[in-house]
């Protein structure tokens, strides 16, 4: 399965008045890792991947995360990513946040792949994923 | 048990380059709701009550959501938040966050009572819930 | 000249590890301020109004802010808006932000007026304020 | 003067539905250069540094932004940060955003040196800037 390592800073913007990271930053910083890993086994940025599928983005029907360590301002941390599952419209992804090589937070997300409604582009509907995507997906970035 | 109703708007900011709310932005929400419950439970505002409560605050745990429509820059949501389990130093809290009726988001947290630990104020420690708040978590605010 | 006034509410996760304000939130404020602002001149929500219109929206050209005093999570603040210019294709808008009465924060944008190019939609170039619109701007909302 | 260079990536949930970057974005990446200017002259992390000059923060008294080209996400953008001024209690600093070497947004900012205030620590006084730290700001970094 297809995996990627994405490393960030923790910010001080990113941190509430009780000095530690404000929780719903780690779905951003998911959400980032998730691309770039994508990026990287479609051989493109998104912005040309969503044209090049012609579809509308891969948005989230569940989202999870465990919290097990804060982290703070200044903070370097790595995110391991993982493909866990590729189904017919959707796949499922695991991140592992980790700051010095301990484990701070899980991240759990299964995104389904859609595409603008033909007869309303403002409604989604789920589609297949291309099979050169679930390939992409399932044997990593080759 | 403790329930609260917060109603907001989604906003234009909040939105992403496929035109409905960038997912992580209901976690912010969520995290609006429940200290808007705890603030009408205990009678003061998250400012006062960290104080009157001498802790640090009550981080997150384990956060999980499901989404079943989109929302869109300009739409009015409710949240009606439910407090589902109060432990020891944990507790937890449901989130419906609906549109005209329509569910279109659930969340779900598991917090933890928190203080700053004697010997290293940077580092946090649970503790155990008050028994007044355990009181207005479990019965509601009177 | 077009007037409003938008009440919102600082919130825990808009604040920093100083317990004040993050101040770019103020300009994620002061934007939520001029939508709601141009919904009530224009009679409709920005969803609508981007259609209406056949725009791309009024992306900024200057911002500028003055921090008087900080907001800490929980105050309630008013942001007092005002449309001060409106030209050809841009227009004005400065923003007082108070709490209580004391003005802590103002703010000021330039913004222009874009559609699509039609060579290239994903590039913007600036076009005349639609006739309506300006009298709106300048006249206040009827 | 000291100055620095940070590089960063405009993403996804930085842009709006307009599918450019949404404007105060630019303000957090603004608060990241300086920082990571001020961490760099000071030759440790901020959380390090608000102890070791025992201060509560360097908040903004002004910001300005100049917005001439949008960026969109995915794209990778350098700030070029320089110290323009440093008085007895505040520092200005200019930021130039630049993508593939064209000037897309430029910032501006004057922040002050502050201190909690000894008779009520949640107010904040401003005071001088250590000799150490106006030399350190204003023959850059050594």
């Amino acid at each position: 399965m297809l995996t990627n390592i994405y490393k960030t800073r923790i910010e001080w913007g990113d941190c509430d008045p009780a000095g530690i990271i404000f929780y719903p930053r780690y779905y951003d910083i998911f959400d980032i890792a998730t691309t770039v890993m994508l990026e990287r086994a479609l051989g493109m940025k998104k912005i040309a991947y969503l044209k090049a599928y012609a579809f509308a983005g891969h948005p989230l029907v569940e989202t999870r995360a465990r919290f097990r360590l804060p982290t703070r301002y200044g903070d370097e941390v790595a995110v391991e990513s993982a493909v866990t599952a590729a189904g017919r419209s959707s796949f499922s992804i695991e991140h592992r946040l980790s700051q010095g090589g301990t484990l701070c937070v899980e991240g759990f997300e299964t995104r389904v792949w859609v595409a603008a409604h033909p007869d309303d582009p403002a409604r989604m509907m789920s589609q297949p994923i291309p099979q050169a995507v679930v390939a992409r997906l399932t044997h990593g970035s080759g």
